[in-house]
């Protein structure tokens, strides 16, 4: 049984929750039968018990030491994913009569940006709308009158994937939901990273946050106690009772990462998944990539088919090859292959075989 | 083995998160290795898929089922916690120039009304705070022109309990995290019922909110999308990606609530457990309970020793009796014995036989 396939050889593309690597659920299935030794289920433990403290200090060490987080950050697991960071992002970040930024990139940056005009002024930068979000803008203006640019890094639906970070003497704030941990970042650009667990980082029910202390309680605004990251820095992510069992299958996951060779291992590893799939989708005349070259995200893969009468034939060849989740977003149709960190490159190799047999039976 | 013991036979008298069913821990284990015959751990599963949409219908048809939610009403499972809740309720009820009224039973009270202060004209109606909140208000006045009343059914660390259902003519709100599903409720009373899962229901991380419909939109209010229960009841609690695990953990509580004989046995189980460990309260000269007696929580029992420096001694009787979290809440002292729906009988005979060693040997 390989180390990252589930134990029936399931090849799991699902966008989100998705593929996790196999040794965290036997080590998160244990947990539920016992913690340790402690004669208790994880799920009975109480979050201020001394085990579980541990436990979630162990995960915010893990999150700095895989990204290199600098002092003068606070690592946060908080609740409501990247949904509701879209409005706590700006009501922390958007002083009063102040100004925020925004790259349109999809349905992601727009929630963003629906969220953050209920409380002042928004400017969008810069859109792909024109071409259905099939690439990254660049050469966009960046006022310099910005309290902070917001973008989302990697667009999931889209298959498009941000390869620079954009320039602004503002704070950056960025939505990393969908690429976190799957390549090299540098942490002290940004004011605010943040990012649901439920690709690469860990289960659904926890959102990562990465904020710089120094740049919270600026904005003049009366902020609810749950939407405070100050509150939650000061109570160390126990403000409130925290979702304690995604944070240890996350927690378990950062020390997969960690164990086998942290951001450097998985950046390589990602780079050799989509070169192999994208290197098919180019040849196999089959095949149309949607989004533009430079801009190919190599977390999700997205394509159609150049027939797509054979749509359903090509569908069924998948089923029978054991491998899920490839069904584009119902915004964009066709295909898509969510190649998160923990899908092993032998699943995008049957993938790719699939491919070449569809070619050979019915090109 | 016990249905409702874990496998080493710790008496869980955790505050929350607390004891679960044992058989609740076989299932949940199991599905994180795979979910059915999927091939796929359920922490991997998309929760949009085929098995993860049905899964979360079944939780939401159990919790009508056992509560006998009427028509009219929408039962969601949401993230952050009542926490969240105090300032989310206040923001969807609290007209603008409205006014809300609320009962102060202790901590959690407070916070929900500290949150709903942001948002205009709150009135304490009523508070315990002079005898350190160890008894329900009662015989206070309700004004006639509030918009809602709110009050907190069971108060965990003093460990007094509402017998009665507040009487307004506007709408009643009540926060249930420590006592929903241990006693039979009239859901037609509420318009809104919210509860941490963390207590009765399940693992941290999921929310219960139980809404009635026609009360929603009426405010006035510019709300944030997931601070908006309307959005969530359109959304099917699937508006953003919702804390899968934690609500199938509580789907499967809610089904062995159900199998043994629903709210009507757990009223009656709970209320032999409470009348267990009070009466040895009452009955042993050791100890001396801290709540009123007609407002004594079947919840959370709170008491002291009659001799304080004998605490220690105490303690090592607990822990020697594989009795765990059995110390008061910091701001309360004492010991406090949270007797959650799953902790059995059993384990409260255990902690009785080790009170009359206590009288026995130290009295």
């Amino acid at each position: 049984m390989s180390e990252t396939l589930n134990t029936t050889k399931v090849h799991n593309y699902s966008a989100g929750p998705c593929i996790l690597p196999n040794e965290v659920f036997q080590q998160a299935s244990q947990a539920v039968l016992e913690y340790k030794t402690t004669g208790l289920s994880i799920l009975e433990m109480s979050h201020r018990s001394k085990e579980m403290v541990a436990m979630a200090e162990n995960a915010v060490a893990l999150v700095k030491e895989i990204l290199g987080v600098p002092s003068g950050y606070s690592v946060l697991f908080l609740q409501g994913g990247a949904s509701l960071q879209f409005y706590m992002s700006a009501l922390n970040f958007l002083p009063i009569n102040g100004k925020g930024g925004y790259l349109d990139t999809g349905v992601w940056s727009n929630k963003a940006i629906k969220e953050a005009k209920r409380l002042g002024n928004i400017e969008v930068l810069a859109s792909s709308k024109d071409k259905n979000y099939n690439y990254i803008p660049k050469g966009y203006a960046v006022p310099s009158d910005l309290d902070f640019l917001h973008y989302t890094t990697n667009n999931t639906i889209y298959g498009t994937e941000f390869f620079h970070t954009p320039k602004t003497d503002s704070v950056l704030i960025s939505d990393m939901s969908s690429d976190i941990f799957s390549r090299p970042i540098n942490v002290a650009d940004y004011g605010l990273i943040y990012a649901g667990a439920q690709k690469n980082l860990g289960p659904a029910g926890v959102t990562l946050a990465i904020v710089k202390d120094e740049l919270l309680g600026k904005t003049g605004r009366d902020i609810p106690a749950m939407l405070d990251y100050k509150i939650h820095v000061e109570g160390e992510s126990m403000y409130n009772t925290p979702p304690v069992y995604s944070i240890y299958v996350s927690m378990l996951t950062l020390e997969w990462l960690k164990k086998n060779g942290g951001i450097a291992w998985m950046d390589k590893r990602n780079q050799a998944k989509a070169d192999l799939l994208y290197g098919e989708i180019d040849r196999n005349p089959m095949f149309v990539g949607t989004a533009e070259k430079e801009d190919r995200s190599r977390m999700n893969a997205t394509f159609v088919l150049a027939n797509d009468a054979l749509d359903n034939t090509f569908s069924a060849m998948l089923d029978q090859a054991n491998i899920s989740g490839l069904k584009g977003h119902r915004s964009v149709g066709g295909f898509r292959a969510s190649m998160y960190n923990a899908l092993p490159l032998e699943s995008v190799q049957v993938l790719v075989d699939v491919m070449n047999e569809f070619e050979r039976t019915q090109g």
